[in-house]
This record gives C-alpha cells, structure tokens and sequence, in this order.
C-alpha cells in the first residue's frame, strides 16, 4: 500500500510514527510506503541559518531523537552554542536551538547556500535518520522558500488600528499564540511550486491521511501550495483526516487560536469544513459530539478516543484511520 | 604610549597578552593603547561558516577564554555540533571546533553575510571580550577577503612533477606542514586593502612591535596586505622584532617548513633579513647565536630568553622589546 500524508510538526509527526508502528505490527500492511509532505511555512531564518522546525520534528520523531518532553528537538540536548551567542547578544532569544539541533542547522545552510534544493537536502537528512529503511519518504511541500507571518495589532506607539506582521515562529513561540492574529500572510506561496514527487505522490496513492496537525497553519499552508489543493481534490484514493480536536481542545499548540484568526469554529465540524472539498472519511474524537454541518460532501465519520497518550494509542489512532481508508477503497470499488 | 603590533596567532597572542601584562605591572606605561593587526589570511570557510583562527586566538587569549593547553579555541568547550556534523556526513573532519567556538563563526557569518564588514565584526567580538577595557583594538589586516593556499607536490594518479593548491589550514592542520610546501598563494591579497584604521595605526604609534608570530604565513602576509609594507618603512617609530626561534627551532607551529617553502634558512638571522627594510631592533633567544649578514639595516640586537612558558615569562619578553624600542626612541631623537 501507498500512503501519502500532509503533516505538520509535534502531532503529525507523533501520528506518523504510530502509523508506522501500527504497520510494524500488521501483516497485511508489510511493504506499505509512505511519503510525508511536510509543512515548510513556519520555516525561519536564525542566527543566518535556515531552521524547518515542522521537517526536523518529523526527521527527529521517526529517526527516534526527539526529545520526547518537548516533542521537538533533539533528547539530551546541550546549549553550549545558544549560551554564547546571548553572550554575544545575538538575537532572537526565545528560539529554543540546542547544539545537535544547530548542527542541523548549519549543515543545512552550507547545502542551500551551495544551491542544493531544499528537498535534496531532506534526501540527505532522511538518510542520516534512517527513514528510508523504514519506508518513508520525506518531501518538504516545496523548495520554495517560504514564509508564514501573522498580523497582529501593532499597539506600540499607542497608533490606533495600526498592524504589524511578524513571523509565525514568533507569534506561535514568543507570544504563544496569545496575541490576537487578524490573518496569516504566507509570503511566498503564491509563488511556490511542489517539490519533486509531492503531486505524484498525492496521485498516486492508495490512501491519503491527514494527520491531527493544525489545520491553519500546518496542513492549511500545504494546501496552499498551488497544484496541491487540486490535486488532493482529483485523486481517487480516499482521503482519511484525523481530528485535532480532543474533548474539543487541541492537545497541544494554539490551532483555536489559528482557527479563530480564519474565522472557523474550533471544533471537529469546523476542521472538516477545511477538508469538505477531498475529505472522505474523518475521525473524531470520542468525547466531541458526531459532527454536523459540514459543507460539502459528507464523510465517513468514526469515534475513536484521539489522545496519542504513548507510541501504541498513535498506533491505534493511526490503525483506525487505515482501517476506515481501506473500507472506503473497498467501498468505492464496489460502486 | 601607542603601540601598534602585527600579529598571527597562539605565537602572538601570547606574546601580547604578556605585553599586557607588562603594561599592568609598570607603572610608567600607564594608560598604554595597544593596536593589534591581525592576520586573516589563513581565514577559511567550513560548513558555510567563516572561521578566523588567528583573530579568534587573539579574541580568546586577551579575554581569558582560550584553551591553555591548546593554545587555541575555547577553554572547556564541548564538541556536540561537530559531532552531529560527522554523522551527518559533512566534511571536512580535520579541523577541530568547539560548541562555542561555533558560536563566535556562526555570528560572525550571520553579520558578513548581512553586509557587515569584518573590522566592525571584530570590533563586537572585541567588546564580548573586554578588550577595549584592557586599552587594546583589535583589527583584522584587511575587509576583503583572504585566503592562503599552499602548492603541494599532486602524488595522486602517479602524475610526476603535478601541483595542487590545498587551503593553508588543511597543509598545517591536516597534514602538519609535512608535505613539502613548494610556494604559497594568497588569493585576494593583490586585491586587499588594509581594513579601516590599520595604516593609521603603524603610522601614528610611538612603537611598532612584532611578536614571535610565523614571519612567512602570518607576518608575511600582513605585510603583503597593499600598502602595509610601505607604512612600516615610512614609520619615524622604532620596530622591533621578537625572534620566533628558540634554540634554533620554532617552538610551536612549523616556521621551518614554510621558511623552507620560501627559501630563507631557519635562523634568527634568516627571519631578521624578511624585515630587513624597516627593522630596527631583534630580540634573539639566548640559546641562539648572534645574527649575522642581516641584509639592509642592521637592528639593534639583544639577548634574552624567549621561551614563553608563562604569562610572566610572556611579559618579560615583552618587557625586554619595549624597552628596546625606548631606547631606540631616545636614540634617534638624540641624533
């Protein structure tokens, strides 16, 4: 089987790899490949270095070095390079980079600033973290360089209605969310193109999931990427999203607050609507009501308890969206 | 009094933090300001980032940070951003940097890379290490990028009588002088120009010192720098030189191997003859014998101990050219 997915950071990459567990431990999955389309929008430029913190989660999740209390960056980091460059007052300060981390980092922006696409170098991080030994194909959205900014009242200087962009990282790390977003510019994605294989991978396969990843700013900015909306619309293999929403609350992160700046109710419902135009089966929560309302076509909606409280409750969130994709296939086919 | 020295790296460094220390302990060289023109011709770029070993060294040394036992980099310094790099694959491995060394390269590529110019790079570098409080400024020879690369006998295919230009560093650091060097090349060294303030510097001060830095690779190529050269021979202040032999040999560090490479033997006199147009005094190790055949101007001459094995040792070598050089002053004022 091929399964292609659309991911951003910490939940999509916890999903991913209870999907690959949960592929692990069923014979009728072996050989299945995946490809990750990950989300290069929230991608920032520190300290002169290119940082892709939803691509290094995922590289870090399922290459086993993340550090798991975080969810993001590498376990038993040191910060000996952070240290010295506060000493140096080099800015920001509220960008969490360990050493490990940094290496990334630079060898990252040693390749890009030889000209090598964005996508070569995951090629290369990949290996290095063993995904494609077990069957996974990691592919950044785009090689484009782009970047998401949130518009925020500029208060400063008592200017009345006055608006300032900053970037995402700052609003989402700095600020955590807690100042009011108008809207999300995504400088550069008008322009984008997929990466190499992104389309083809959308097209050709046998499943396409959506992990629990914030709808806005993760799997939102993928879908931006012009040709993939398109292309998620057009294939005929069913579309499987998993709900964000536990007990109607993101787990983790700010998606209420990214919905709310796009002005869509923070609730399974409202997530779907996102997806109604390729959405096909959808799993919620099985605390948050059966969802209602959503425009578009109706999916196939299950309950599952959504928490990925360790690596087996992922694999069971993810086994539970394989097994509603694989009915909906055999469901399509008996049409 | 404003002395100005040209200056390499561990060699310089040590004998300037012992003229520092000299200073602090004498009370007529009371608010003494030191200028010290580094060499940035064996700058190189590794893993996208610019790395300046001689100014480090000083950077280091005069702040209280280098590795004593090393005579470079940081004292205490972990290696987890070099080792993640090596697992990652990315080279070269030869050269050694620390977490926050990589710091200092990391900020300094950031601010060039932002249009920055080295002098003022250093000159921040310089406050993170309290320089400019001990009275010292600290400039590179030049802003223009510089880069000493060595021609090495091609042994590899079995082509007889082939070169190869290898980076200056991989000669000293990989292969420890030990190829036979057969020229040196400066690339951009016809193109420089002394970064702000240098030519100032040799001009205005009271006493020129040269410290027992390699007089080929960095001596030699401050020198080389357009213009330098003449600003030492117009100087009206006395120059004196400190010899960087000891008991006929380098101490550290391969002097012979590219005083070779340049055809000048490896004697006090020999490096006392590069300088030969605008010397006027030479300390020479007491272990080594009087020089003699010095072409152009015979120096002033004098004995002493030149093993820098303490800071104290340091600063009674520097004790011995500062006076030399006050009585070279008071010499020529009395013709």
């Amino acid at each position: 089987m091929r399964i292609t997915t659309l991911a951003g950071g910490v939940g999509g990459a916890r999903f991913l790899r209870g999907l690959l567990h949960h592929v692990r431990r069923s014979t009728d999955l072996q050989g299945t490949r995946l490809t990750v389309i990950g989300n290069t929008g929230d991608d920032i430029t520190l300290f002169g270095l290119r940082v892709c913190p939803d691509i290094d989660t995922l590289l870090y999740t399922l290459g086993g070095g993340v550090h798991e209390g975080q969810g993001w960056g590498r376990a038993d980091e040191t910060h000996e390079v952070a240290g010295e460059l506060a000493q140096l007052g080099a800015t920001p300060s509220w960008f969490t980079l360990g050493d490990r981390d940094f290496a990334t980092h630079i060898y990252r922006s040693q390749l890009l600033g030889q000209g090598m696409p964005l996508s070569a170098v995951i090629t290369l991080l990949s290996r290095r973290w063993g995904l494609d030994a077990q069957g996974v194909s990691l592919l950044p959205m785009t090689d484009t360089p782009v970047e998401t900014h949130v518009v925020v009242a500029d208060t400063a200087g008592g200017a009345e209605g006055g608006r300032r962009a900053i970037h995402f990282q700052e609003w989402w790390v700095r600020h955590q969310a807690r100042l009011p977003a108008e809207r999300f510019v995504v400088a550069g994605l008008d322009r984008a193109t997929p990466a190499p294989g992104v389309l083809d991978a959308i097209r050709t396969a046998d499943l396409l999931l959506l992990p629990p990843s914030n709808p806005v700013v993760s799997i939102g900015i993928i879908l931006g990427v012009p040709g993939v909306r398109d292309a998620m619309r057009g294939t005929t293999a069913p579309v499987v999203g998993v709900s964000p929403l536990v007990a109607g609350r993101p787990v983790r992160g700010y998606a209420d607050a990214c919905l709310a700046a796009i002005g869509v109710e923070s609730t399974s419902s409202g997530v779907a609507g996102l997806y109604a135009d390729f959405l096909d089966g959808w799993l919620v929560d099985e605390a948050d009501p059966m969802p209602s309302g959503i425009r578009g076509r109706a999916p196939q909606v299950a309950h599952r308890p959504l928490l990925m409280s360790s690596v087996d409750a992922a694999a069971d969130i993810a086994g539970a969206a394989v097994e509603l994709g694989v009915a909906l296939r055999a469901r399509d086919r008996s049409v």
